[in-house]
């Protein structure tokens, strides 16, 4: 049985945030992305896949579909299929999100 | 923008485990599983589905494959499409437990 104990996968990185992979199959994935104050993942689009953010810690600007929300520990969001999305760390803290996608890009 | 506070969502029932569901679409869901002391969701397998459940709060014996493994808040497992999976809360807490799968079954 393939468990992990999430706070133990964290990792950060100076230059830029840190994508941690939890669990892949050809269906989906589940990463960590860990972020330093003022770190971000610019805004993309996946055609055909939809991805869940969970917030683990921190708190984290989400600009989805052409909004943007502030959202914090045990808030989730979807940016489904074709919508623009990306996340900033406004700091002061870290911010970890937990992510999920399907089906793999 | 689609985003829940997943404390908000939790609902327990005391005749058995609730599901609440947080998104769907075509291609995966994310639920909110409630178990309130010795609740559970009996052994099961999905064809062609994979199955992540992350620990919220309480603890969960996860039965997948053959395996039992007790977890607690923040760890995370995956159950493979085609492997039988199942969940008992022990108790005496309640169980939350934020799961994904994709593709929809």
């Amino acid at each position: 049985m393939e468990s992990k104990y999430v706070p133990d996968c964290k990792a950060f990185d100076a230059q830029k945030m840190r994508k941690v992979n939890l669990f892949e199959t050809e269906r989906l994935f589940c990463d960590l992305y860990c972020f330093e104050p003022g770190q971000e993942q610019k805004a993309h689009t996946h055609g055909g896949a939809d991805k869940i953010y969970y917030v683990l810690e921190g708190r984290g600007t989400f600009h989805i579909g052409g909004e943007s929300r502030e959202l914090g520990p045990q808030s989730i969001v979807m940016a489904p299929a074709g919508v623009a999305h990306g996340v900033v760390n406004p700091g002061p803290e870290r911010l970890v999100l937990l992510v999920y996608m399907a089906p793999k890009p």
